[in-house]
């Protein structure tokens, strides 16, 4: 039986802010949750989704929102466990496990965090394989299955339970109650069938959260450079190297839109690297040729030390490193690409895998 | 045992709405979806509060939002019973009968509607005797009783439940869902034993409301003044009659805040009437001198034939008579003037109840 332990999440949260391609939010109040609920209830037990009997009741956990607004207006911590509770009261059935229905970002914590309060083992794996910002973006919807009968818990002790024609809809009113809540919520949604979470789970995602994390530290620690590392883990490719000369971001719209301009520098001295983000980076181009598009992972990285820069944090004059890794073969579907693709997002462009791309236009 | 018909609720539309003191919207689609329903289901077994067993489940339906955005956004006449099921699911208990929270306006005739889908009685009072705008402004806030657990349908076959820590976040999230939902919701609240109904109903609304709806179409069909009957049924005075002159109108903040300004004629000649209203209306004055003020009601007439004209619909040049309602003695305790009371509706007033204000400052 494999654990999880309160070091694990150190490594895990920084994977995730990898795998989080730019968005996903900040980890760190999510690490801190799981570290204390490790602590206080034990190790959690991390099992891999063929360990889950066909009709057993997966119930995946999740903070929706802003996850910025977590460092101010801390969770009461009792929300998660709540809204896992409940939808387990109003299905008459008890889960079997604990899900991450978004491995990229905080989301990889907080059902570690809430499989430790519950005492229930976490399954190996997500919904996305890395960050997406809208609810039916996500393995488990683009397969038909319904983002409802979902919860959502604030931290003053509110409880909505949405049931919903479709999962656009379950997008806008949980959006609308999220915002009501203060920005942000706790919440237990896509709850599933053992069958189903292994007919459509993306495998291995939080392990390799921290396989990525644990590469970077250790790195760090031998004063060697990690990015090699991230790349072997993660079956990427290195696409750019330089300085960020200029960043906008508008954020009217309720997402984090904008753009990031990188000069070359060493093997890429005299090109230029743009790269268009919407909460997640979406599309890198070098000198105007396409080098990687959603739904591949684009994330930037600091050159020196791997650390991964979320769209937040992106400053002018950071020395980075920009690398794309390959997304889950279920994205590349054209049921997948319908609701993650390029076109999705309001591009002109036909989605061309980064494996190619990079071969093509990558020197 | 006493019935509603048809018949009644032409009546009780007409009065509802007088009752709504200027708020609580046109009543007419809720009337022709009641006449429909007991036109299909039979006649709405009508009751008092004091038939109820004290262990009764008591359930009130009611529609939340803009009851003009009903005209073009039809229920599709599912989600009253939709709402009411799925509450009494959430209970694990079957109800009893169906109650108004509020007479005034579209509110009235919601809950008949769902009665005689249900084939349940309706019960004969409400939460308020008149029409406010906002969930807590209800006896059974005051009394300490619980907006949730609350469940909101819509036309489309969304439905949201919810549980507040208390009954303003109660306000604030169904209002936020309401809006989401495209600013009208079917709602069930408030659910209550027959012990409580008993301890605060207000009583003998609905049927009020379809006495003071008779009297105005028999006046109209004897060709007789209409108003003296209204003040008679109502126990109400009259406060001025005049021409309409001015009206302002803010609908910014979510309400239908504004101010109309009457000029007297006959008995009235040479003075002017000011109302102030949110939805409903609030402070009522002669030359500036206070003649009425919420919680009593107040509601201006068409001086001819005695219909009411709500604040939506208030126009240059219209002939009016305005009259002043008691509201129930519930309101005019402390903790009633402390939810309802022209301070809470930020006017540096203390309240004082219509009768003295006629007696002292109308002529």
């Amino acid at each position: 039986m494999q654990y999880l332990e309160e070091r694990d999440l150190d490594y895990i949260a920084i994977g995730a802010a990898i795998l989080g391609a730019g968005g996903g939010g900040d980890p760190y109040i999510g690490k801190l949750m799981a570290k204390q609920a490790i602590k206080k209830h034990g190790k959690v037990k991390f099992i891999t989704a063929d360990e889950v009997p066909d009709d057993a009741l997966i119930i995946p956990s999740a903070m929706m929102g802003a996850p910025a607004v977590m460092l101010e207006k801390l969770p009461n911590g009792a929300e998660p466990e709540f809204a896992f509770r409940s939808l387990e009261t109003y299905l008459q059935k008890k889960a079997f496990g604990v899900l991450s229905i978004e491995a990229g970002g905080i989301n990889s914590c907080i059902p570690i965090y809430t499989a430790a309060c519950l005492g229930l083992p976490l399954i190996d794996g997500d919904g996305m394989g890395r960050a997406f910002p809208e609810l039916p973006m996500v393995t488990f919807s683009v397969a038909g299955l319904s983002v409802t009968p979902m919860v959502l818990c604030d931290e003053k002790g509110n409880k909505i339970l949405l049931e919903t024609v479709n999962n656009d809809w379950s997008e806008i009113l949980a959006r609308n109650a999220t915002v009501a809540m203060g920005l942000s919520s706790m919440i237990s949604i896509y709850c599933m069938s053992g069958k189903d979470l292994k007919a459509y789970v993306v495998r291995g995602t939080i392990s390799l959260a921290r396989e990525i994390g644990k590469r970077i530290i250790e790195s760090n620690r031998e004063k060697s450079n990690p990015v090699e590392g991230i790349l072997e883990v993660t079956k990427g490719f290195r696409l750019f190297e330089g300085k960020i000369i200029d960043v906008q971001r508008d954020l009217t719209t309720g997402f984090v839109r904008g753009k990031v301009v990188i000069e070359g520098t060493g093997s890429d001295k005299g090109a230029a690297f743009s790269l268009d983000f919407q909460n997640e980076n979406l599309v890198g181009m070098k000198d105007d040729v396409p080098l990687a598009m959603t739904p591949d992972l684009i994330t930037i990285l600091d050159k020196e030390k791997g650390f991964p820069i979320t769209t937040e944090s992106l400053k002018y004059g950071h020395r980075c490193v920009v690398i794309g890794i390959p997304c889950d073969p279920f994205w590349r579907t054209e049921a997948g690409l319908a609701q993650v693709g390029p076109r999705y997002f309001k591009y002109d462009l036909d989605y061309v895998p980064i494996e190619k791309l990079v071969k093509e236009n990558g020197k």
